[in-house]
């Protein structure tokens, strides 16, 4: 990231991080020690936190625009696995030496227009030169009635299993992005690697879920890592019916060609949809509330008791399944 | 940190990171996507976050429980100067490959040490691998009375400027570990050390001054350098007399040998004591409080008009200071 005009950390925090407050009061202009949010009656505060590596988390040498995107909304992704308002977030940025100028000001931008889409603001933070890879945590705030933040702990027997939009796109997109998938046209390829770079949290069909999923969370680490995550917290097992994980076209005609891809890519992460878990009782207001929010959603399971993911095939053989998600050994 | 037994980031949180939520209802056992915290009404909520980089905030290979504590006590710090009580924190950690299990081990229970100390808990965060060095961000949670928040922002001009403790052990400690310090004995070493190894978050005291001081910080960046802070949000010039600033019995017989000494050890940071600006009509309860909190406090100067930091030496000269303090350059 070399080249260009330097500047120092007061320098950004100035020139390119205040203006993100929006002039917030909980903000204090970044001036100060710390933020003070009031906290409304009425309202429990979500609070997440996600780190991302360069290397590690996205490509070396991505976007400052794409980094800033992922890293703000993958924990916003959490906050709608939960069923919150974001409100707001804290940003520590973790830059090599040598970062230009340039790549804050992009950096700043990208999270300004983030901040619009998502109705948010900077709150606070800390911008620290690293003699390692750009790395940043965020730790983002959201809101929802009290007591009504979904969880993973309260999937229940018998309780169906849906999937928002469709699986595997992003690790395609990866896939992609390394020039690993030579086969596709150019529309395919963008349309994949758009997929991983710009992740879109299902913030209102997370709201909409408040009262009537059982269970939710959000795919980073893989469809069936993720569901595993829910069977772990609520104690309980689940069944996937392998034919009935949505992919796109484009996923599928892939898949056509290299059948082993289909469990690669329910093991795949990033896709950032949201697994919902609906008690029978509740489902005739799923339906409804997918529909008011226009996503589309298919079912691709159900909860049972004992404990582990079993992924039942077309010819109904059931097998148990590992986790297959990414996981960060040390 | 090679050698030894590897863990993966479930093992980790699952081993040593969960047993830190003590249980507390908003960590969600950290099983979830984020934490929920429930507002009590009549409180604001004090957020703040930093992060820390071995080789810049500490040194490579310092034992994980310094780290820890310094991860942790930096945000302390900056709870203790806006008057906060703390209450929990979320980690962001972000761990070299190869870092064995000890290593884990050893972390969390300083981590743990510290909560019952400081009365918090952790209740989320996120652990992943790093191909760079060992990176902490820390987001801590604390709490006020509605509005009763210390600032920057609000020191007028003609109120008085104080600080807690001492100024320089720590930078003095730091230079010591460099090997810098060969002169001193082996105890005023150890002295040394202990002060930058070890930094006691000044809580007591910061919530003392709710209601009684008109602007804080904690000094992290060196004394000047954090009351130009002030003097920045609050739109104000200060005056700092050289002779009043408090050094150590063995931070003075340092200086005594080199007088050079003294003004470095003002621009020097890492002091985590408080600077405290009392307006005069609330000299009284000041007093009063710091007898309380049996905190030894110091009057080193006065808020003025103008801008920017004035040092007045012992012959009544006065200089304005540059920032002295550490400054991330990119």
């Amino acid at each position: 990231m070399g080249g260009g005009q330097l500047i120092d950390e007061f320098g950004v925090i100035s020139k390119y991080f205040r203006p993100l407050t929006g002039g917030n009061a909980a903000a204090l202009d970044l001036a100060d020690d710390g933020a003070v949010i009031q906290s409304a009656s009425g309202l429990d505060i979500v609070i997440t936190c996600d780190a991302l590596i360069a290397g590690v988390h996205f490509l070396e040498g991505s976007l400052p625009q794409t980094v800033a995107a992922r890293a703000l909304r993958v924990n916003l992704s959490d906050l709608a696995a939960m069923g919150a308002t974001p409100v707001a977030y804290t940003l520590a940025l973790m830059v090599p030496s040598g970062t230009p100028e340039k790549w804050f000001e992009d950096f700043a931008s990208q999270l300004l227009e983030d901040q619009k889409r998502y109705g948010i603001c900077l709150i606070g933070g800390d911008t620290v030169a690293t003699p390692g890879p750009l790395s940043i945590s965020i730790t983002a705030f959201g809101e929802v009635p009290c007591n009504s933040a979904l969880t993973r702990s309260a999937a229940g027997v018998g309780d169906r299993i849906y999937v928002t939009g469709n699986i595997g796109d992003a690790a395609l997109g990866l896939s992609a992005l390394k020039g690993d998938l030579k086969q596709c046209d150019k529309e395919t390829i963008e349309y994949f690697v758009n997929k991983f770079l710009w992740p879109e949290p299902r913030l209102s069909v997370g709201r909409g879920m408040r009262g009537i999923a059982s269970a939710a969370v959000d795919i980073s680490d893989g469809l069936l890592s993720d569901i595993g995550h829910i069977c772990v917290a609520s104690n309980v097992g689940a069944k996937v019916w392998e034919v009935s994980v949505p992919f796109s076209s484009r996923a599928e005609s892939l898949i056509s060609t290299r059948t082993a891809l289909r469990s690669q890519l329910m093991g795949g992460g990033d896709d950032y949809e949201l697994v919902l878990v609906v008690p029978e009782k509740n489902n005739q207001a799923f339906c409804r509330t997918t529909a008011e929010h226009l996503v589309a959603v298919t079912e691709v399971g159900v909860i049972t008791g004992g404990d582990g993911v079993w992924l039942v095939d077309e010819q109904g053989a059931t097998i148990r399944t590992e986790a297959l998600g990414y996981k960060h050994a040390f």
